[in-house]
């Protein structure tokens, strides 16, 4: 493969320590029994650690959506024709997608970054043109992407990172078939059979679960041996918006912005930016379980415990953008309640 | 006991099937995978159906929270001392509690009720002052409450429902040992032991947690056998706060409006008004489950899911104030996303 980008390999920030212990000692200090705020005590003070600051702020959010289409789509591996990535697209711009709505609810910045979709697009607001091509290759036949594609993927990533100041990112895809394709590259990272992860993605019946996993089976037999580094792995199994989302993690945590991870598909992208970076770990926080049966076993490789569980299998970034007010909420809450000193309120066992 | 009000009796609106049937509609026209959004789906499709109209709001939000002190703070049953209840009323009046933090988050109206604090209080702002006495009798010596205090405070809950119009309503409670009464009730009405749904509340060490389980069995050996109705097991065993909450949750569902039920207290207080008005079980949406292990029987009696699970255990309405953000969602989400035909977008298997 190509020269990694300097940037993928440069070390990333790590959690400062002052920062949460000034904010550990601050929840101590608040009207409240010690550990009644449950996961919220401790995303507040994962949060300044995180930002470097007792006081963290979930206020301003970034959304980037990558869109990209999937070579294996011709396998008939999904539910939905290869179309709909487009018309989502075009569904974004007018924001009538569920992420959109999410982001007006949150008051959130979106921006949309179309790496390539089969159906070519006009020139549409809130949407970045960085098409690397018509889609990706089909994964089950030869490898999903170029190196050259892989890096200007990456690099997309970075660029979104880098366009918006943000105290908190959610990353989120569109592309139809990449359940597939994140399946493949998590059975990679995993050592998980097809089967053990697979599942129905936007859909498909029991003939399309068992064809999805034999086209699985067929990519692995094709490309495992050769998946000897978490890059080469992404190059091969990926997908444009998969090596994007890769990318905009390791840089949004290259910029101290812990980012929101969504469901399956961003999860296995997040995995392998974690093969990738491997101190990446800290910087993102699972927001939900998705339905998908097989992110259990990507949250289980990430080590993480999501915030919410709502049997949500949608993408786009949306169970991501759903966590953030959970974020805000435990941040106004480490910022504004009153101590026990300010309020003359009695302490336990006073 | 002495004679029932009227209006706890009368007949509870019924989730509107009309309007459940035009949302189910609706949700399956949005652009998405069908059920890809889960349990928000349905929390729309539920919310349609109880406030009768296609399209809920979760917009306006009011926040009541019921205080007052407990006779069997004397029996060491709390790891903190009584005076906290007054105290924190006024840190609630100043804003500097946790509920009144998310209220301000979440632009929600927020109303105290003091329903008897151990220490008298001035008028303060935001609190209503309907003091039933300095607090309940010792449970465990006596019945928490007269007949007639128990009307005051099933009346006070009712009249905070009706001062404030809302889509949502969310029920909140201070009142030091609050969890040993609303466990003992909740033994009770689910005919389990207090060894087996006793826990830390506020966070009593072990030997607290050994007399709280003690003074529950003492208090159930005085009462359970004359606690023939709910009513009467409420009146014995409850608080000012927990029948204030049952009250109220009646009392909003007989205007249409559903209730978000918070953590322990408040669930149990729940369970207490869905045994005295059966046709309450749609109009009670469980927001979050508690750390308190005893959650889990009042939620399975409940026949509920919580929609939290964040090992949150303060009560003051915290959790359900939590979960509003997800009604919101469900409810933006179910009015604003385009429609597969108003977006051009294909639908599966086209």
């Amino acid at each position: 493969m190509s020269a990694l980008p300097d940037w993928l390999c440069a070390p990333l920030p790590t959690p400062d320590e002052a920062s949460r212990k000034a904010a550990l000692a601050r929840q101590s200090r608040l009207t409240k029994p010690a550990g009644s705020l449950g996961r919220l005590e401790a995303l507040a003070v994962r949060l300044a650690a995180l930002q470097a600051r007792e006081l963290p702020q979930a206020r301003r959010v970034h959304i980037s959506v990558f869109a990209a289409d999937h070579g294996v789509a011709q396998e008939q591996v999904s539910a939905y024709p290869q179309a709909v990535t487009a018309q989502m697209v075009r569904n974004f711009a007018a924001r009538g997608a569920a992420v959109t709505v999410l982001a007006r609810e949150l008051d959130a910045s979106l921006e949309v970054v179309d790496l390539g979709t089969a159906t070519p697009l006009p020139p549409l607001p809130d949407v970045v043109a960085q098409r690397l091509g018509p889609g990706t290759q089909n994964l089950s036949r030869e490898a999903a992407m170029s190196a050259a594609q892989l890096v200007a993927a990456l690099e997309a990533g970075r660029a979104a990172a880098q366009r918006h100041d943000c105290d908190v990112f959610v990353g989120g895809e569109m592309g139809i078939a990449n359940t597939t394709a994140a399946t493949a590259l998590a059975c990679v990272l995993t050592g998980r059979a097809a089967r053990e992860i697979a599942g129905r993605g936007t859909g498909v019946d029991d003939a399309g679960l068992a064809r999805k996993i034999a086209v699985i089976d067929t990519a692995l037999r094709l490309h495992a041996a050769q998946c000897d580094t978490p890059l080469e792995a992404l190059r091969r199994l990926g997908g444009f918006e998969i090596a994007a989302l890769a990318g905009a993690y390791i840089a949004q945590a290259q910029r101290r912005v812990p980012s929101l991870v969504d469901g399956f598909i961003a999860s296995a992208a997040a995995l392998c930016a974690l093969r990738i970076a491997p101190s990446l770990a800290p910087w993102l926080i699972a927001a939900h379980r998705s339905a998908e049966p097989g992110h259990r076993v990507i949250l289980d490789a990430l080590d993480a415990t999501p915030l919410l569980d709502l049997d949500l299998r949608l993408g786009e970034g949306s169970g991501a953008a759903l966590a953030v007010p959970l974020l805000r909420a435990a941040c106004a809450l480490h910022a504004q309640m009153a101590t026990f000193d300010d309020a003359g309120v009695s302490r336990a066992g006073a």
